[in-house]
């Protein structure tokens, strides 16, 4: 299992360039050099080398590196993509979503945590807005409820556990009906959120994790890794995808004579889609 | 309930300007006339006012209409949309389309039909490529099958029922598993559909029905006309939403305040969410 | 559309008989005659009135009942059933839940209250144990939260409410995954429960809804009395069902012959199964 | 992984009584005798053996067996247990049956094949009759679909694959809706069936697949074979579960004590509930 964390490089402030960032950004900044000195995707990236042992090499990317780290190559190289960002997802070219976008439904695994909601390539999948009803700064707790107790991902996963500071977000969560739903979170205020949600796009596996703001020490929480490497096991495909989600040029008679099925596809073997 | 109909005008050779269209396009043009004089969309709007009758008002619009026929005013007047194009989905501006992914999100019914899962609509809102794994021209039967006899929009429907002449297609269907899936059509080469297929997105409901070529007179079938009421029923609000979806600019510390839960929901009445 | 709302008589603490009931049950009783002189089953009924109008009739029926009064035929006119039950899940006979079972399957629609989750009839339809991973005594308030603003049954209902007083229940609540889940809860301990699911069995609408604890004036609350009247419309069917779910005696060879397709089913119109 | 394939012994006349059995019961069982030499369970655990090879210890057991083969420790011994029956579900004793559902949803995953939707442990975990639409004795193809080609258990299937002889199912398959939907079938008559089908009840996770009558050579495919091991590798859990679904007795308030969260479940570490 190939994977790689992508992260936007929060401690690198420079990239943000200009841009005052949001309220209270500085603070942020501060804090989360604290917990995480070498920023929240290595943090995920340690996880998970101790998580999956030998069955996995992890190698992290970020916003500075050529290409964002997710060129052609080192995609088609990678099984599953974790992806953390906060700030700066305005700073991600469109072609590189393009081409993120091609590889999950091409079979390659995301993982999506916490702010990453508002990246273009979660966007881009989910086909909604992917805003959140509310949040609340705080250091008050968030409660972690399994509601798919026979889910992979919820293997050796306590039915419930504490989270003892983290922002608290609230519903609507504006996603389509998650195609399973593993985790619900309260928070000390009343709040909840669908905070471990499964879907599926063409051949490529999709979870996303609320928990993981970047001044809260929650990566750092065994039952946290554990669910970052039950998803990043469930989200890696086994075997090579059977089925092709690439379009084929209407216009092009070539092309179309190997989507038409001119006799009945069951009838005559040769007449069966060719392999993609 | 008000309802729009919009298709993109398939009699209208015109408007496709010099491009050539697809193969067979003028074929299906002279079959499609014959069939549908007034054009599909008039006649899917036809079968409605017959199936809803006093309940509704329907109104169609074409790619030719002033704005398609679509502005903010006629779309906050329309309560379900139903689509239905076929070679034109590129002529569809994006702007247009912008406005149409707001809307359904902010409650109004969409309902594609057949070719229009190739529209950027329905592609913006599902996130995947809605690409089939191929068709096959032909005058032979669909087989609709009811595998959800409990839902909504087969009520009145038999739980098996043909299409004497259909194009047909064939799974793989790019599409997010659909949160309902009411039918699933068979065809005599053996190729698979799913043929019913229903999604929310925020306050909005959306209803894939695949039946629906030029070239077959399948609007004019008893048992399609009813799922074409059925689902327009289902997919009509009937209370405005009280939820919101709507963006609130980060940077902006009056729009955060509305938004940031500072004691949490539930304890301080006075901080309740603002009402949408 | 005909309404019949089913409560145990909680109320009725003779029908107990010599069994103790649960804990506090006599302090329950108390508090709930205060609440609900004529008992839960009577103060859902008339919020049904209310939010049905002209167009349901709404009969209640207890456990006291001849037949519980839900022999045959007044199954046969009832469109939707709303149960509630707290301590006399057992003093339901099994021929009884038969019989709610076959009609669930054959197209009434069903809602279940509160406690009624460890009724026989909704343990009968989930195939689960249905029970819940704890409880809370208090008066401590209910937050409501929708998670699927499209849904019917959230028409009208805000994106959330509390409800000030309310027994908590806590996950993992032991059914199927919900077809549709609709609201979730959160308490002030940090407990959260699936309060709102949609389940279809068969020709069947299933509704279950948590907040309703005896001790409590939950059922006088504008919400929740929505979300009841929302549910009661959701679960009606508007059409007699056209799929038949009865079993036909495999050893009987007229009756294989309604079943077995000969030549197919679409090759030969003349041996399409026959109407249910 | 520890594999338990159950069979009924269909090729053990004797074990049928006195009962006729159904129409054409004799031929059936000699066409089986000639494919599988051994019974269809024996086929079936060769085949896991094959496609899981040392990840996997894999036994039989049948009807014959004491106990059936499925005693306490058995069960407790077993992570999946397939299941394949068709004419003696009946004979199967309910205190089993019952023994096999307490241990599904402690996390016993299940895997049901062909007319095994009959047996008296799928319907009461499924809650519904589990009867489908019609039946057609053939020896044309089944055409089997993959819609989900990001499941697991379509890993390195074709996205439609040919099975050259099989016995025709029709909807209405009288399940819940099933949590994930993998594989459609098509048949020569027109005919479809929802044929891969996933479900969870509590820890375990269930898989229904239909290919698999006795009189074909369904399971000597590679292509079913490559199934029946994704599957049975998709239904173990890799780690004991955390979440309990036993019941406690509510009149007993030393277990009472043990479900009731006093002071909610996350202010007071101490009131957290114990481990199952």
């Amino acid at each position: 299992m190939r994977v790689t964390v992508w992260g936007e490089g929060f401690l690198d402030v420079e990239s943000l360039g200009d841009d005052p960032g949001p309220l209270n950004y500085a603070g942020y900044v501060g804090e989360a050099r604290r917990i995480y000195p070498e920023d929240v995707h290595e943090a995920v990236a340690t996880a998970l080398r101790e998580g999956l042992g030998e069955s996995a090499t992890v190698r992290t990317a970020t916003l500075a590196d050529p290409g964002l780290g997710l060129g052609e190559e080192e995609l088609a190289r990678t099984d599953v993509l974790l992806w953390w960002s906060h700030v700066k997802h305005d700073l991600v070219p469109d072609d590189v979503v393009e081409r993120l976008w091609q590889r999950v439904r091409d079979g390659m695994g995301l993982i999506v945590l916490h702010a990453g909601m508002e990246s273009k390539i979660f966007r881009r999948l989910m086909g909604t807005s992917c805003l959140i009803g509310g949040w609340r700064q705080s250091d008050d707790w968030e409660a972690v409820w399994t509601v798919a107790p026979a889910h992979p991902i919820a293997d050796g996963v306590p039915g419930v556990f504490t989270i003892p500071a983290e922002e608290a977000y609230a519903e609507f969560f504006d996603i389509p009906t998650p195609d399973e739903l593993v985790f619900v979170s309260s928070f000390r205020g009343g709040e909840i959120f669908r905070s471990g949600c499964c879907f599926t796009r063409g051949n490529g596996r999709i979870f996303y994790f609320r928990p993981g703001h970047e001044s809260h020490p929650t990566y750092h929480l065994p039952e946290v890794r554990r669910v970052l490497a039950n998803a990043t096991r469930w989200a890696a495909r086994t075997a090579d995808p059977t089925t092709s989600v690439r379009p084929v040029d209407a216009r092009d008679p070539d092309a179309v004579s190997r989507l038409e099925m001119r006799e009945g596809w069951v009838r005559d073997p040769a007449s069966r889609r060719p392999a993609p």
